[in-house]
């Protein structure tokens, strides 16, 4: 590819709304372009990397045994009604109606679709196991779209789903993809990690998140340091402290200070020695309809955890800030376990506490040197909180660390919610009729492209691990358009490249050597071979290894063949 | 891939709701299933097709020089106003709002998204020309979406779009792009005629459509038998009779009658000699507010060659039959030239009649013996009819006959229609601003694999080309799950299949041959490889050619060697 004839798109200045590297970079790269928000076009540079990534998930996928199907984008509305979806989407959801007036929706995952498919198609256990895979164009219309393609309205997924009669043949094919999703973000150069994961409102029990690992990343990743464990902090759990509570030493004080930081500053202990306590709504069939829940001043409550108790309602939904006035007399802040009306739950990290401080249900008003049993009766005891660095891992080998994940990929263990919903069933061998267990199987094929870009970049734009890399090569002529000779060898170059079938970009621009390298830089392409009239003295040109930094001089006979091995390498 | 591995999906009965053939075979052979009104999965064997067809499009494509990208299906109304297409569009479009009730659309084709990229990307005429493409999904609101994927309203298409200074350097596109769609269909082993078309709603003025030739093609397509001239039907020309009017030979006669084809009998004139007379709109600037325009008895009117009349209003608009009662006190069939009170337009070929027949603008009145100027005024003569079998070719050689085609492709010369309206212009070499010329091209992906079908069949199913073929080859053992002969040779086989890089489908189900036949027949594997215990006493299988019927015995030593031959001729 000529740049002469090509869409470069480069920019110099960093666009003021880009927050994120990766976005920003996307954009000076020219790898896309805004539209409205959350919606992308993907410039030659950006589809190129796309197309990439297209390839090597569907190679897996087919190697992994899934089918390739295409579903449409716009569904009707009377399968998410089937499912329940219709009610239970949010707004996230982008609902419309076509020129009759019926309703459709822009598919933002398409369970109900392939659960369609599946009832009509699959009659017989002897089709099973199956499992179905798409590389489409998503819509969810995020209520705050940012990051470019991180978190945009329009995305291109690829979506897999799996029917099986029981859980021991979901189990193998999940498996499988567990398998494949691996191989796939290896094979794209990846530092990633397999992380146990929350079902979420998708449902189903056993799930996973594949996580590309950069510092930018939204979510928090607990991994054992001595084993394979790795967690989604809002799974990992925190063990139960092995060592006994101590014994009260000290008779319960009230104080008054602004916070429980300031409280506990002027008692000289730490916020390990506090707790925090919040009012939930308790589940329906509980006597009470309030919960107090307590974790230690330094701790962060984790509400999927939370939500998962039975005495709790899940979604969980925390007093407002008027009812916990009308509950308690003041503010939130201000909410502490001692002389509360409510069953309280405690952490098991704060539940080994002695003597420790809390606020006392007065705004200003805190209690120092408070006693579970003695003074607060403990309702039940729970892993509630967030693990942090240091937290022995549940695996039972080291301790954990968090780093932070980009979500890149996310299989679930369906189980029959949909196949029930919308009774996708078969005959089986003994021909009783028995409703499907479904898989299924996301990968955020543009967001992998942003992933590796936060993960793999420097000051001077990307550095694409080489099976990413818009081109694989490019030829670097300085000031060609006044020398022949650089021309020429150029030209050679080039057309030996071609002949070799490397993806090669030839910046035949007339432009400034400074800016021929700076976008060489900042589109991140792999192997660079700069042509200059000093180094033809010595038939050679130079090599620029763009992640490595390492340069070399090379004989221009001997270039082919040098970048032949280089990518192959 | 194995049967029993695959979602096969076929059909015995025909459904109902399939009108044409293609649409019946594409889902008897499991292609596609419909979720709804012009929405569809394509099931795997479908996508296996689909895929083919993108991936020779997309080469074609980069060897034209065309640069992809991907745009979104969704996309901001403002682009729509500013172009004036969110007024000009019909309910096709699909409008809708997002959650903060900003309208967007349903992309049905991308001109105003490429020209807002390229008004901010094109600033100079040193990237000219640029020509960008995306095989990408599209959304129209078909008012009736039927045959299927032929008349879908989601539907995989791809759309190029080309920016030039001059009409020059678009001309040099267009005819790269024309010759790049000759080598797609030609690549795809399809039997396609390029046509000159009419540029429709798209605007421009140049415009060539491509159409797969099948009897059941949607559109009349006229070629001369002497030359390479083909017009669409809508826009061949119709040259004006040679020969002289002859002269009047007998007086105007009043005669009543049924139709105009009873009132011809009655008078021993065939419809050749009789005229019919259509009342339409003038334009805004014309003294008279309706013109009648007369076109021979048996030949067709052709709205879009009206409409072109400077005199007509644009979109040509029919009088209604109330306004005709009004105008005329009589019904539409009742309307003739003769004492009529609008300026009447002649079509060439009506106006060289003498002593013809029309209808006397009364219900049952006819005149017979009419002659122009003696009893009519001709206010203008044109080419307003279509053209039919045995006219003279417009190219001056041979004449014309009439096939019927689907369009598969339209290529577009668009002007400035869209850099005018949306400001897409840069500053020329001697530093002037000037809007953008612009080409657009479409081939509609999913439509050729319909197209392929209508023109490809047979009783028993399809007749793939082998470029368009979603198995190269199938291995149908007979009885397999009953002899162990056969099933260890379908198994080495297709090992050896495999190993070659054949695409092949092995039917290891526990089927009758005959339903394997006839799934194999139906689904069109070009190559079928059946094995019986009987050739094997001979070291043989049986080799059977999909589309010429071709039957042989081949060794089994020899057969892998065998297809590998036959799939590289």
């Amino acid at each position: 590819m000529r740049s002469r004839h090509y869409l470069l798109a480069t920019l110099k200045e960093t666009p003021a709304d880009a927050e994120v590297i990766s976005h920003q970079l996307m954009l000076r790269a020219g790898l896309i372009r805004k539209v409205a928000a959350g919606l992308y076009t993907w410039t030659p540079t950006g589809i190129r990397v796309l197309r990439k990534v297209e390839a090597v998930v569907r190679e897996e996928m087919v190697r992994a045994g899934a089918l390739e199907v295409l579903m449409p984008m716009v569904q009707p509305a009377d399968l998410w009604q089937e499912s329940g979806r219709w009610e239970d989407y949010g707004p996230e959801l982008l609902r419309l109606h076509d020129r009759n007036q019926r309703d459709f929706v822009l598919g933002p995952t398409h369970e109900e679709v392939i659960a369609e498919l599946a009832r009509k198609e699959i009659s017989s256990y002897k089709q099973l196991p199956l499992n179905l895979f798409q590389i489409q164009t998503k819509f969810r219309d995020e209520i705050r779209p940012r990051f470019g393609v991180m978190r945009a309205r329009e995305f291109l997924m690829k979506d897999a789903y799996s029917f099986h009669l029981d859980a021991e043949c979901l189990q193998q094919t999940y498996d499988t993809m567990y398998a494949a999703y691996c191989r796939i973000f290896e094979r794209l150069g990846l530092d990633y990690r397999p992380v146990i994961a929350d079902t979420g409102s998708i449902g189903g029990s056993v799930s996973h998140e594949f996580h590309v690992l950069a510092d930018s990343g939204e979510d928090d990743i607990a991994f054992s340091d001595s084993s394979d464990y790795a967690a989604n902090v809002e799974l990992a759990v925190a063990l139960a402290p092995t060592t006994e509570r101590p014994a009260p030493t000290q008779a319960a004080t009230s104080i008054t200070a602004t916070s429980l930081e300031s409280a506990c500053e002027q008692v000289g202990l730490s916020l390990q020695q506090a707790v925090r306590t919040y009012l939930v709504k308790a589940a329906e069939d509980q006597a009470q309809p309030w919960i107090a829940v307590v974790v230690r001043g330094d701790h962060q409550l984790n509400e999927i955890k939370l939500g998962k108790l039975p005495t709790v309602a899940s979604p969980v939904e925390f007093a407002t800030a008027a009812q916990i006035k009308e509950l308690c007399g003041c503010d939130a802040e201000a909410v502490g376990p001692y002389q509360l009306q409510f069953p309280v739950i405690v952490d098991y990290s704060a539940a080994v506490l002695a003597d420790f401080v809390a606020a006392a249900n007065a705004n200003g008003a805190f209690m120092t040197c408070l006693n579970w049993e003695r003074d607060i009766t403990i309702a039940a005891q729970a892993d509630i909180r967030n693990v942090v660095a240091g937290d022995p891992s549940p695996c039972g080998k080291g301790q954990l660390e968090i780093k932070r994940g980009i979500e890149v990929g996310h299989i679930f263990q369906l189980g029959t919610k949909y196949s029930d919903a919308m009774k996708v069933g078969v005959l089986t061998e003994s021909g009783k009729h028995e409703n499907l267990t479904m898989g299924c199987y996301g990968i955020g094929v543009s967001r992998i492209v942003a992933a590796a870009i936060e993960q793999n970049h420097d000051q001077y734009g990307i550095k694409w691990p080489t099976a990413l890399a818009p081109f694989e090569a490019i030829i670097i002529p300085m000031n060609m358009h006044k020398s022949v000779r650089v021309q020429a060898t150029a030209e050679q170059l080039y057309a030996e490249l071609c002949e070799l079938g490397v993806d090669v970009l030839f910046d035949d621009r007339k432009e400034r050597p400074g800016a021929m390298f700076a976008d060489a830089e900042l589109i991140g392409v792999p192997h660079q071979i700069i042509i200059g009239e000093r180094n033809l003295d010595s038939d050679s040109v130079e090599y620029k290894n763009r992640r490595t930094g390492e340069k070399e001089l090379v004989k221009i006979t001997d270039l082919a063949q040098f970048i032949q091995q280089r990518r192959a390498s």
